[in-house]
Order: C-alpha cells, then sequence, then structure tokens
C-alpha cells in the first residue's frame, strides 16, 4: 500500500482527511504535527492521541522551534521585518518551516504522497504545494479539503459513518499561536469595518502602571532579558509572557494575500514587536546611514517573499548572508517601558555607538568639524541645484 | 547702507545678531519670523516687539502654515513619511518652508544680504544656506553665531553693551512647536541611554480611558474629523489637541544627521503619527501591492531629502507627481482609538476598498477564482526554483 | 448563435482554430488582426483574405501604431527600458496593446467569448488571457491549441476535412516583426550554446564605412531625424531603415519568462536601441543625479511588469505619471553614428544642459566654488565613515 | 624634520610639490607611486628616477595591481556595474586603492602628514582627501596644487629656480590608464557636443574581420581564455590586448561628479566590457529573476559610493559579501565575437544553467506543467487588477 503523509492539527478537516485517504485512496497515511513552539505538551499529546484513534499508521510531534528561530526569526529580527510596517509575519513565516519538515518526513519514512488540509480559499495552500513542488517533485499531493471543497456537516457525517463521533464545535476565532505570535481570524476581521472585541484576543490585561525591561542583544540576537542571560528562544518567551500582561503587542494586519485578494487579520506578538523596535532602536546607534538604508530594501523583500512562499529561492540565502554581516556590531541593551496596551523604546547603551560625544553633541558642539566645513558641504551639495535652477534656455553664451 | 535680511526668532542667538549686523556689519538690517503653524498671536507679537526694540529696520511675522501644509505636509502625508520608521519630520520639514519664506522676503525687500543665526554643530544652518546658495546665490550670507563661535555670557554682555539688558535664562529643554509636531532636545537627548523625565513633555496627559476618534480622508487629505467637515489644517489642529490630551505620539528619533553624526531628539507629534497610520490603513485597503511598494520606495527617499534639505532637487517634483497621481481613491473613514500613551489604528470603511467580499473572503470563501487555479498558480510560481533546486551540474543529459 | 472574436495572425494556428470554433463549438467567428507597425498593406490584405476564405463572419485589421506608441513605446523611451539591459521588449509590449484592441472590439460586436490560438508553453498565452479576465471577466474565454495540445500535422489535416488545402510550409524560425523592434527565434536559440547564424537575421547589412545620423527630442520624443522634421512614429521608422542597412541593433535576449523558465530570442531592433540611448545620453546632460536614479527605478520596473502582462495594474499609471513629469527638459540633438553592426551614440546639444560652463568645466576649473569648499565637503562626507573606523568598544571614556 | 609622504606620478604637478613641500614647509619629503597595472616597468623606472632628482627622501613603486583586483575589480565585475549604464569606472576604482596604499606607507615610514597634487576642480581630491580623514584623522594633509591654485607657467619657473629644468609638454589629452581601462579627457570632452578624433584613443583598430573569443569563469571569476587557463589578472590583459586590436569598448561617459557638476571623459576599457557583460550573460542563465534583480540595486549603488569616494562605509562590505554569495553557480564558457569597433555575446555553456530543456523549450513545449496551470496562474495573478477594474464606489451592495 502506499505510504502518504498528512499534514495533521487535530482540527475537523485534517481529522476528516485520515480515514478519507485511508478508505477513498486506499493509502496507509502516516500523520505529523510540526510544533513551531505554540504548542503545550498537553496539546500535543492530546492531537498525537487523535491521530491515533483515526488510525494514523505513525504520527510524529516534530519541534522545529529551534530550526525555525535559527533559520527564519533570527534573519526577521535582523531584518526589524514587519510586513506593511505593522505584521511580524507571525503565521506566515512559521507555515514554510512546518512544510520543510513535512517533506523531510516523508521522504524519511519512505512516503509517495503528501497531504494537506488546505482549503482554496488562503495562503496556506500555496505554502506547502510550493514546498512539496520544489522539494519533492516527484511525490504526488493530495489536498483533499481543496478538491473536494466539503462542507463542514459533510466532513462529520464522513467522519460518523467511519465511527468518529468526536465533539467538533466551530470556535468563533480561527487562533493560531506560535512563538513568533498569535493571530486571530474571523466574524470581525472579515470585514474593513470590523473591530475585534476585547475578549476576542487570548490574552487579557492583567497589569497597570508601568514596568521596564531591559533586552540585551549580542550581534542582533537577544542573549538576556533583565540582565538574566538566556538563550534567544527563552527571551521571545519570556517577552511574550511579560507583554502579554500588559496586552501589548496586538495590531490588525491588513494585507495584499498571495492570491492577489486583501486579507485581514488581528494578532497578538509581543515579543516580535518588542524585540524588532529594540533591535532597530540599537542598529540606529551603531550601523552607518546606507546599511540601514540597505537592509530594509532587502528585509522588506525578504519578508515578502517569505510571506509569499518564496523562501527556497536562492535569493533569500543571499539576503541572508548580507544581514548577518551587519549585525558585527549590533550589540548592546536596551531599555523598554511597558504600560497597558504600549510599549515605549526609550534609550540604549551599545559598545560599538556611533553617537560619540568624542566627535560632537548634534546641535550642540562639533568637535571633529568646523562651520567653515559645514558652509563648504554645503555649497558642494547645492552644486547640482543652483546649476538647475539657474538655467534658462541658451544662457550658456 | 547695504539692506540684510535676518531670519529672527526672538531668542538669544538671533537677538545678539541684530545690534551686532549694524554696528560691525553697517548693515541695514530687517528681520523676518516665518510661522509654520507653532506660534500663538502673543508669542508673534512679542517677538516682533523684541525686533523692533533692537533696532530692526523692518520686521515681518510671515505666516506660511497653508503653504506648508500644502507643499510640505500634504505629501508628507500621502507618502506616510516616518523616518527610521519613527519620525515624522516635523521640525526639518518646516525648516525648509522658513527657508523659502526667508529668501523670498529678502528678494522683495530688495536686500543685498541674508543672515541666519544657526551654529555650525546642526542641520538647520545646511538647510538655511542651501536654499540660499540655490535660490539667492547673488546675496551674500552671512551668519554671525557660526563664524563668531560666541559664547552666551559674551553674547548676552555685547547685548548689555548696546543697551539690552533683557533677562536671558537658559530653557533646559530646547523645544520647538509646529503645526506637524514639537521636538524636545536637551539633556537626556544628548546622550544614547538618556531617558527624557515626563516634565519634559510639553504636553501633559489629562485623560484616561478610551475615547474613539474618526477621521475622513478625500483623496489622501483629511477633511473631516469625527464626522464634522474642516480643511486639513483645522483637522490637524483638532487631533493634535485630541492627542495631547492622551499623551499619544510620542517618541524619540535617533537618526543620521546630514553633518553624519548621530542626533537624538525627543518629540510630541500625535497628529502626524495618528494621520500618517490612519491613512496608510486606508491605502492598504484601496491601492494595490505594487502601488504600494512604490508609493513607500519613493516617499522613504523624499522624507529623506526633504530632511537632508534637498527640497529644490527636481526629483522632489516629479516624486510629489507619482504620490498624488496614487492619491485618486484613498477616501474614506478610519476609526482610531486613544487611550493614555497610545492609540490604536481600529478599522475604515472606503468606496473603493479592494477587500470585497464579491471575491472572497480571505481565507473562508474564494468566489473569483477555484482551488484549480491555485494550484497552477502554485506551479508555475514554483517552476524557476523546481528547476534551480533539481538542477546538479551536468545532468542535463 | 454566440458570437466569438479569435485574435487572428493567419498562421497555422490560428486558421485551424477558425473552423474548430465554427464546427465543434457552434460559434459565430470574427476575426481581428491586429497591427502594431509590423505588417505591409500586402500581408494586411493577405490576411484578411484568409480571414474571409476560412469563413470569418467578419475581419477587422485594426491599426494601433499610434497608440502602441502613445501608450507603450513612448514610456519605454522615456524610461531608456531595456530588459535585462538588453532587450527593449519589442514583443512583449505590443502583445498588450493587441489584447486591449481584441477585447476592445469584442465589446463593440457584442461577442460573448474570445478566442486566441497561443501554447501553453509561452508567454503570449498570459498576456491574452490576463487582458480577458481583467477587462471582460464576463466573457469566456477558449484557447484551442492550449486545451488541444494539437500537432501540426492534426491541425492540417483538420483543415483539409473543412475544405482548407492551403500550403503550410513551416518556417525555420518563428519571426515578429513590430515598430520597437522583430525578434527570431528558433533552431539555435533554444539551446544556450547556439549562434543564430547570418542569413536568420530578417535584416541583411548594406552599407560599408561609417555614417552620422541627428536626432531630435522633445520632451523626451523624437521629433527629427537629420534635421527633417517628422512625428515619433516616421522617426522610429526612418532610424529602423537606416540601422537595418547597417545591421546595428542585434542582440539576443536571455531572460526570465512568466512562467518561470529561461527564455532566449533574437531581435533586430535598432531604432529602438539607437533611441533609447540616445535619449539617454540627453538625460545624463539635463537630469540631476537623483532623477536619473529614480527614473531608472521605476522604468525597470515598469518595464518587467509591462513584459510581464501587468500593464493593467494601477501602480503603471502612476508610474508613467512620474516618468512624464521627469522630460519637461529633456530637449536637444544628438549625433550617433552608425557602422557595420555598430552605433555609438557621440555627443549631444541641448538647451538646458546642467554641464555648464559658467559653473566649471569638470577637472580643469571650478567656478561655483573653491577647493576649500571641497576640503569642507569631504569633511562632513566623511564624518559617519571617521567615526565608524575609529569607534573601539568602551573608548568613549 | 617632519616627514611627509607625496603621491607621486611624476608629472608636472607633483613634481612641483615635491621641492615646495622642502623648502616652504621644511618637510622631509616621500613619494610613492602606486601601480594599479597602468605602468610599464620603464615608466616606473623614469618616475622613479624623476623623484629622487627632485629631492625625494625616498621613493616606492607600490604595485597593488593584485589588490586591486581582488578587493575592486572582482565586485565590480560580480555586479556587472557600469555606471550610466557605460562606464566601468576604470578610473575611479583604481583611485581608492591609490589612496588607500599611500595612507598605509605613510604609516609604515612614520610620516607625520600627507600632500597629494589635485586640484580643487575634480574628484580625484575628494578620495585622496576623504580616505586620509577617515584612516588617518591624526596626520596633516597638505594640498599644494589646491590651495595655491598655482598656473603651470609659475610651477615651470619654481621648478627652474630650484635647479629643475625639465621640458613639460603639456599633452593635447589627459590619459589615464589602468587595468580596468584608459580614460582619455580634454579638447573635445569639455563641451557636450565635442567629438573625439580617432587619433585622441590610445590605441588604434588594426584587425579587420571577425574574431571569436571564449571566456571561462568559475565562481564569477575568469580564469580562460580561449581554454588557456590564467589567473584573472593575465585574463583581462589578454582580452585588453585584444580588444585593442579591434578597437572595441570604446565610449564616452558623462556623469555627475561627487562635486555636482557634470563630467564627461572618453574611455576605452574593452576587457571591462567584455567581461561585464559575458559575466553578466552567464548570470542570466544560471541565476534567479530576483537574484539578478537584487543584484544589479546593490551592484549600481556598490559603484555609485566606490565612484563617490565612499569605499570605507561598511556597508560597502555587506555588499561585497552579498555579491560573492551570489556567485557560487556562475561558472561556464562564454562565446564572444569581436569586429572593428564592436563585439557581441554570443553564446554560452554553463553546467547550472537554469535554461534545462528537462523542464520545457520556452514557447515550444512545456514539460513541467500543462497550460491549465498556466490558466490557473494568470487567473490568479490577475486578480487584484481584476477587482481593482471592477470596483466602482459603493457597489459592494
Amino acid at each position: 500500500m502506499k505510504k502518504i503523509l498528512l499534514a495533521f492539527s487535530g482540527g475537523l478537516d485534517t481529522s476528516f482527511c485520515v480515514p478519507w485517504l485511508m478508505h477513498e485512496k486506499q493509502m496507509e497515511v502516516h500523520t505529523i504535527l510540526v510544533n513551531t513552539g505554540g504548542f503545550s505538551p498537553i496539546e500535543l499529546e492530546s492531537i498525537s492521541n487523535r491521530a491515533k484513534q483515526l488510525g494514523s499508521a505513525s504520527h510524529l510531534n516534530a519541534d522545529v522551534t529551534d530550526a525555525f528561530y535559527q533559520q527564519g526569526i533570527r534573519y526577521l529580527l535582523f531584518g526589524n521585518i514587519l510586513k506593511n510596517d505593522t505584521y511580524p509575519l507571525s503565521v506566515s513565516s512559521e507555515r514554510i518551516f512546518q512544510a520543510l519538515e513535512w517533506v523531510a518526513h516523508a521522504k524519511k519514512i519512505g512516503a509517495s504522497a503528501l497531504a494537506h488540509g488546505s482549503t482554496g480559499a488562503g495562503n496556506d495552500q500555496i505554502r506547502f504545494d510550493l514546498v512539496c513542488n520544489v522539494l519533492a517533485p516527484e511525490l504526488e499531493l493530495i489536498t483533499p479539503i481543496r478538491e473536494l471543497q466539503i462542507s463542514r456537516k459533510d466532513e462529520i457525517d464522513y467522519l460518523k459513518k467511519h465511527g468518529f463521533d468526536f465533539s467538533w464545535e466551530k470556535s468563533k476565532y480561527s487562533i493560531n499561536q506560535g512563538l513568533w505570535g498569535t493571530s486571530v481570524g474571523g466574524v470581525e476581521t472579515l470585514k474593513s469595518c470590523g473591530i475585534l472585541p476585547q475578549e476576542a484576543w487570548p490574552h487579557q490585561i492583567e497589569k497597570e502602571g508601568a514596568e521596564t525591561l531591559s533586552i540585551t542583544f549580542e550581534k542582533g540576537e537577544p542573549v538576556a532579558v533583565n540582565g538574566i542571560a538566556m538563550n534567544p528562544v527563552e527571551a521571545i518567551k519570556e517577552i511574550n509572557r511579560m507583554g502579554h500582561a500588559y496586552g501589548v503587542g496586538r495590531d490588525i494586519h491588513v494585507g495584499d494575500t498571495i492570491i492577489g485578494i486583501k486579507g485581514r487579520v488581528g494578532f497578538e506578538a509581543p515579543a516580535a514587536l518588542i524585540l524588532i523596535k529594540a533591535h532597530h532602536l540599537l542598529e540606529k546607534h551603531v550601523l552607518t546611514k546606507w546599511q540601514q538604508y540597505w537592509k530594509k530594501q532587502l528585509a522588506d523583500w525578504y519578508g515578502m517573499l517569505l510571506h509569499e512562499a518564496q523562501y527556497l529561492d536562492p535569493v533569500m540565502r543571499n539576503i541572508e548572508k548580507f544581514l548577518e554581516e551587519t549585525q558585527e556590531r549590533v550589540s548592546g541593551t536596551v531599555q523598554v517601558e511597558l504600560r497597558p496596551y504600549h510599549f515605549s523604546i526609550l534609550a540604549c547603551e551599545a559598545p560599538y555607538d556611533l553617537m560619540n560625544s568624542k566627535f560632537g553633541d548634534y546641535g550642540e558642539v562639533n568637535k571633529g568639524f568646523t562651520g567653515m566645513d559645514v558652509q563648504g558641504f554645503t555649497k558642494i551639495l547645492g552644486n547640482q541645484m543652483n546649476i538647475y535652477h539657474s538655467i534658462k534656455p541658451g544662457n550658456d553664451e
């Protein structure tokens, strides 16, 4: 019997796929859940059990949190990447790493086919399809939900028919949790004018007043929070914990989906937003103007391609190298203030700070140059504009 | 006697310049204060009086607020321009319009020279010098403070010697107020690690809880606040008023000055930040992906050149045309929420919204295309990556 | 009976489509040939006759040469657009204008369907499909050749069966001629290492030695050749005529097709190449550095989107406005030298030339500034690098 | 006595500097000529002798050709860098490497000052000043020619007075020769409309007919010419030799100088142009679309900053890393055809060629995808345009 590996989440759609692939396609169905940092041990166990109940020949809960950080988040942070100046790509970045692991595991177990449970209406189908097309073109790809355009009711009936009478309550909001943020979609996010109610947000505000937080970076990566050394993944978790208590890092992302329609989704991503803004402040102090300029150009593009499923284009590896190269001096400690709904990036200390009073205090004293130098500078800077504005046709005579 | 026009603020430096230019340069000193929306009638009268006391042959309080909006702020808003993703160019944009008026007035009164009171340590000298060099290369430019590198004490003594015994208390912070924001510099902003205390901010928080605000745009310009029609300048003032009460729009800008050193300054700009973020949301709904992409490229550059005194480069006129052209459909109403320290852009309604359920709800239903279409799309999208990843040297055989 | 409008070229594929659509789809087949400047009156008449013979209910030879120039070539010239620094988009730009006219005519005659004869292997299918999808989503689109994947032999047999026993000799090279250039594909261009033989090029070299040619531009458009006033379309034809005699403007384009594979094609486009290079020289003299920089960014992108069928994205209209705006001063006369295989852009005269000896001769005399000014300029220009290179961690003390 | 190191060329200006610095500044004058590949052994010896005659305390002919290739030309080639699509930066790139060696040698010999002989009218003064300011801010910089604004006659008289009665004939053209090309300026290049006569070009055409040349690249670097292995510096010399005989690689560069005025100069750079175009062809075959796009963005900027003396900005190191990273697969052999005045890049063979018939021949056969895939692709590609063009205000109801 042909082996197929199904990307399994334990939800109705992918649960339906297990018996359907077995009975309608006569395949040996293996399942995988790829955890990018958003699942608790209890959730993982329950998903694993569900897979087995449904008849999965083997189920794997693969934890790729470290790879997700090392090969994904790290560059999102180096690049201060916020899609449309807003969204840290919380979900879209995860999907790629889930798809990579899904394909890798399929090859490992000798599967001849791959399956995922995406519908035909979103971005995720493209991310999974594309990784499969590119890295495993020899494997067959089956996408039952998209192909059948089946209704929830028909899925539940099919499962019942095969003896699986679970309760499948549809939650009001579709919530997606990962290390780099949590997305919240549904009801109000489906219209441009809808406003998510307080209770829709997964984390509720618990604290008042203000609290200060310090984050220490080394070559662009977070290595300590409030002076306590920890690895980057721990730092992200710790900052998320602190931020959630103040309800910071919430926003609504409105963007152009890969399929050309506009999409709108709420998200909570305190660690992502705080780390990016803190890291950005440090860079304003230690990088030159043109380093910042080009980092931004490349990073925004990197974010766009990652979002749009093109992580496997080799230009991504080239950009990663560039970003990495710029982080050599991005070390130092940043002060952040948390308040209900709001955080501020206050100040920083950095050994390679270019704001160095040996060379003058801006607007106060100039030590490395004179007013005459600036006058000459301005003369030359304006030369071309001067010529442009003085030229009238034929006045060279 | 030669006429000179001095850009006059009423502060110690420019007050010193009046008698100095008269006595040391034997010139007829005329003065001008160019108001870009930050001066009250009382302040204007007091500056006017001070100029006359000091011996100004004529003083003009020129109000260029409308021109500043029409030819400056409008494009900053069309472009959602925040330098380093943070600073709305509150001060730097004003300076150019002040310099333009200063030069225009000098030509009007037949002056043969121009003077400004900038030191050699900041950006402003470059903005004033450059506009003078480019638009009035035939006028002599005298910059006493920069040339003399004179101390406050010597300025005060010189003024006393000439009979002007005013009190010149040095304020702790240098505050610069205009329509597009207020800057706060000094003490803590001079070091990377300094944090401005609450009392340093010109406006103090007066309100608690949350308040909703609606802003209506027409072709990119604000035309109503909370449903009450008003012109853009009034709208900016109204939103500033509301925002100040919540302390929103405060931040610290760290940037590369024109002279190559890093500068750091606090600012309060609630209207600028709220309008830019609200306008940006509207654009996310009505513009295509590539319109947004290229607007951003050009706008960020526009902001940089404006900041760096290059407003008179003709590329600026070309970019303005581009930005204007993109605003055709940028109309609609945006909901904003104000809270202490924080504002959120909540939602919008727009007649040209591309997030239109006739074409599908993202992630839910696809009406304008099928899952098969997406599968084909992804196949083609991944074609080059597929080839790239399958090629091994010499495997074409 | 339903009306369908077929884009008709008179070749085997589209000839096959006429009876096929009539007999297999029971439609009233109308045909259109859209001429973008590459067809002679004799060719047009013969195509018209062929359409009628095959049973076309109505045939139109639509001439869109002027529209192609006004809305297409003009911007390609303003933007100096050469894809991959090589290819003037001779064919790809035409296709869009052909598709636009095809859709417009279909609406005019009240057709309920559209047909084209492209295969599934190239870019053209995308250009025709997309214009149809976007501007006439209500019309059915039928693409017999792509759908049937039919062989030449089967097409000929089908035609014979329906009484059309024409001779269909397959030419060795596929040649596509238009106002902005001629493409030559086949045999050698299908492999990376193939070199087109001399006889494959449609025009053979007739002249020896050197000849000088002058082109006069007004606001970016060619208005005279060798001092003889003519409209831009005439100028293009005249320069093509002169260039062909020397075999200039030939090259090979290797590019990324819309479908992700690499494509390779020869082309002859003397007028396009000469006009672009001459226009570019004029711009180097009359535009500022940043005007040139941003024109290039936008223009290259414009070329890419045009090539990739995205002419109807509104960003294209925004870019056109920008490009147009930059042409205000792009007037003057350029000298060009023609030789066998080679042309050189020699020199120019332009009323708004910024290379103006009133302001100094580069490297010889500086009239508008002093050596001291340059020294000051350099001091400030190097400030940030100076700080960067002198900073060692902890040396602020 | 203070030691000063003078950048010495043997020409009138720098010859004048030697006695002038000795007698007017009482310094011990050391001299250096930095050879970037343009000087013959005889020229070097004569310059060395001249320096000693004039009283140089020590003279060094430093050969930095290899460093110039490794740290400069290599990246210009990786980036296919042609300023304004024309000029390979032949001279401007050399200057930086000369300045670096000049400063390094000054530190080595313990000089306390540096001198160069540039005037105040060109770019070179900025390149030398800036490297000195940034890398040796502690050294005094003396620039006699710029400071004195001395005439040729006065220089000759001064030299005579100090016993140096050499003949100083002013050549009609100023010619600057280096590994990456030769520049020719003077007389006709000083006006926009001037055309250099044949005899002004340093190399005259010697050959007729056509000749084919093959260049083999490995990871972006030339490693063989016509199948004969050689190192990149040798390859450049060999291709220059071959190209000069056909007069190829000549052109006129018109550009924006660092000082804001327009500059115009002729150049001969056959190896640079041939190698760049050949390398570019290879990249069109082996790189993805977005690799090519971003390489171009970064490379053009790299060229601009290098030209404008900003080689020491760390962003240059970041870009170099990016460019290097993209060259991994840029290997293969390119065929070039030489004719009088003209060269053509004909074809190539490359092991990592993405134009691979396993995946389809463009426009002929599609093996990796179907016509249906393309139809779906186009549907999705046009989605946003479709929505955009169908939206009329208020039509969501």
